[in-house]
């Protein structure tokens, strides 16, 4: 398990600055970092624990100038001490392949080789549950729904009917995939519920946080789009569209029919409108409410939102308004005098 | 499964414009539509496409004034458009009335006929389920808590003990209702737990979305009106009563003990505080703050939240404090200039 | 079960002024309460229903000045009231310590006595599983996971594998704790995972409202303190420690690394950026957006938040606004004038 620093220089493509003979046995955040440990410096808000750490060695990334006995220094220091994580600290153990004998699986589902479907697990007739895939326990998979290959379904997860899950996806507990789409019309008898008879597609590589809700489409398909991560008690719509490689972070809602397109970054509690479109490279802040478009590679903050700067203005401005206030006052003030 | 356009006319009760022998086969978006397929014009946002698909047909409103091939001009295009989804796209297979063998199922339940009870499904002690009544999977019935007649209870569902659900109910994936209302008081050695007695009523005709939480009342019931319908996400603390044909969208919070009056609409990521009343059809615009009464038939904007046109105002004031600014700076000069 | 005046003062600790051999047979809200029963005034706001209850007797607090038949005066009217709660209102029945049948408890699960494992729970191996614990039906407890020693999980509730819940916590239904904490890194080949190796730690007689998420720490744990109060749909990010004594009300999101001091209260919907500190007995209003550190004792508002009273000022100078541009307006008007 230990790591002379020398190796650790090399799994993790980084220059070493310092004693490549120190042994390392752990991991540990810098402001807690021990003799033996070897910490990262990935937030340059931490910089200053830099004097105060014990650690034996820090990975730095190239901008980082300032000493310490032994540095790695790499380009991506998330990567670099991702590699760390893994190797000084174990795993849960992984289920063996097995049909759990407590779990109820469909003599018409459609079953890979080495899946895991764990007790209490529910697959309905025709869903597919392909080579690889764990399914954990208590979750439910629909009527013709799909777990693509080695996806990992944590316990307490629904998938409803006609709803595909690609491969290499992870989804985290408790999260419900499929839920009718919020369609109603108001009607002179009261309410009429609109059918909901699109599906889901969660395409290869992403991952979803716990408690999610990500609605059918009413005639297509929602969609989430190849290695977009969401983090958890996220909404999507119905038939909204999220393109690859996009961050959504929490409790964040898309209204229906919206689409995101690729590389797209949504903080927190943002809100975004139904029928808009999030152009590429976008990114929201959060909180932030989007109530219309959002071209290309534009930030948006506040709500409603504006471009960045110009919300930054507006709350600056704000702040101002009583000594515009008093401005005005001293105007008047003088002008009553020159009156006078 | 094949419909001439005369047919569709007859069933949406519309007015056919153009050839009613054309068959349709299938439903699509009015972006995505091809020959063969009807589709339907609901949001003038998506006018545009009429110039560009390539439906067989589409159905419009009363005021669409353009023009095409074939058009079915109805009252409520929702309406006459569901109408499609349910013939054209057929809907899983329902599950035969049975009680699952891996359900558990207190020998004391009351249990009506042609109800269905899915696998690991637990129904407690003195619990209720009506005629007709669906629980699907892994959901879970406390003691004396009701499923009303005909009510269909989607996988995972948690009814708390002596809450009660009423008839033609649809509760969705992840939700629970019953859990303890937040009631605590600070004393000198910590915080104390006010019990919670109360329970939750479900009215009939009411959906709620996936991953919501409505907490039971401390004394009297936390009550959801006839028809009104609640998306994804969304929190009622306790003792709040909401009316009758409300929408409640994704994500939006009820603070405890405040009462929503009938037809009220509440867009996405709402809060509105605890012990306020909102008026009879009112309507709370999306990430809206609620803080005060709202009167009846006033919609209401932004946080604090305030009546709409005054609120858009405010942000449009907001957006000239700059040229102000400027303005206050000119005169000041003036001033200077004129005092010499 | 019933009770007269006299002996709910002895019971309440409170004072009584009136008659002490009024009869007592339930509780009930003050705009609802009947003869015979049991009332509290907690909230100022519903002082006026002082004049139109037709309850026997009213708990009140130290400050209330009115006149009533029957009142039982005491220093903490929840707490009052609460003993009330639970003399006039009976609990549902306990579960009966057990294994149930349909749970799927590991052989490697260290189990406590008189403890209660419901049908469909799922227990890993190495779990522990304290004295006098309750899991509630459907639930799940991880590898390696803890519940301590008379705590409660309600129906649905996850805990991944090393998450360590503590004494006397109840934990509500549909809450997941330890998902994986959001860390990813942008690398050329799209996102790459940053492996979540730490645990959760919910202290002794925390409380978590329904369908919370808690994520897991990257190195070390996440943590709830002591006593600490969550109410419904909160998330909590990685690495995030909550002080003791705290109140967190429903929709509030804490972001990844952010400390919260003790005894601070945060508010519905609040988001609080990650890598921040709030400081002792700090409170922050509902929906605020915290950007930054906040000092022990303030009390912060609004998005982005400030001082409370500064916020306050904020808001009331947007809506004066309009009336400085009209001063302006006249201003300029003046000068024009007297340029003439």
């Amino acid at each position: 398990m230990q790591l002379k620093l020398s190796r650790i220089a090399e799994v993790t493509e980084g220059n070493l600055e310092g004693d490549g003979s120190a042994v390392i046995h752990d991991v540990s955040e810098i402001q807690n970092a021990e003799e033996g440990e070897i910490t990262f410096l990935g937030n340059p808000k931490y910089e200053h624990y830099v004097q105060e750490t014990n650690a034996e060695a820090i990975i730095v990334g190239p901008d980082f100038s300032g000493d310490y006995k032994n540095l790695i220094r790499v380009e991506n220091v998330s990567l670099a001490f991702s590699k760390m994580l893994d190797h000084f600290r174990p795993s849960p153990p992984q289920p063996e392949p097995q049909i759990h004998p407590q779990a109820t699986v469909s003599e018409n589902a459609i079953l890979g080789i080495n899946i895991y479907i764990g007790p209490n697990v529910v697959v309905e007739d025709e869903a597919v549950i392909e080579n690889g895939a764990v399914v954990k326990a208590n979750s439910y998979i629909g009527y013709k729904a799909r777990v693509g290959a080695n996806s990992l379904i944590h316990p307490r997860v629904t998938l409803y009917n006609n709803c595909a899950v690609g491969e290499n996806v992870i989804i985290h507990s408790g999260t419900v995939i499929g839920s009718d789409g919020y369609g109603f019309t108001r009607t002179q008898e009261g309410i009429e519920k609109i059918p909901q008879k699109g599906g889901v597609v969660i395409e290869n590589n992403v991952e979803i946080g716990a408690n999610c809700t990500i609605d059918r489409g009413t005639i297509s398909n929602t969609r989430v789009g190849k290695g977009t991560k969401l983090d958890n008690l996220i909404q999507l719509g119905h038939n909204v569209e999220v393109g690859q490689y996009c961050f959504i972070v929490a409790q964040t809602g898309i209204a229906g029919s919206t689409k995101v397109d690729n590389g797209v970054t949504i903080a927190g509690q943002v809100g975004i409108a139904g029928h808009v479109k999030i152009g590429k490279n976008a990114q929201i802040a959060a909180k932030s409410g989007i109530t219309k478009d959002v071209p290309p590679n534009t930030t948006m903050f506040w709500y409603p939102a504006r471009e960045h700067s110009k919300a930054r203005k507006d709350i600056v401005n704000i702040r101002r308004i009583s000594k515009l206030k008093e401005r005005i006052k001293k105007l008047e003030q003088e002008i009553e005098t020159m009156k006078g």
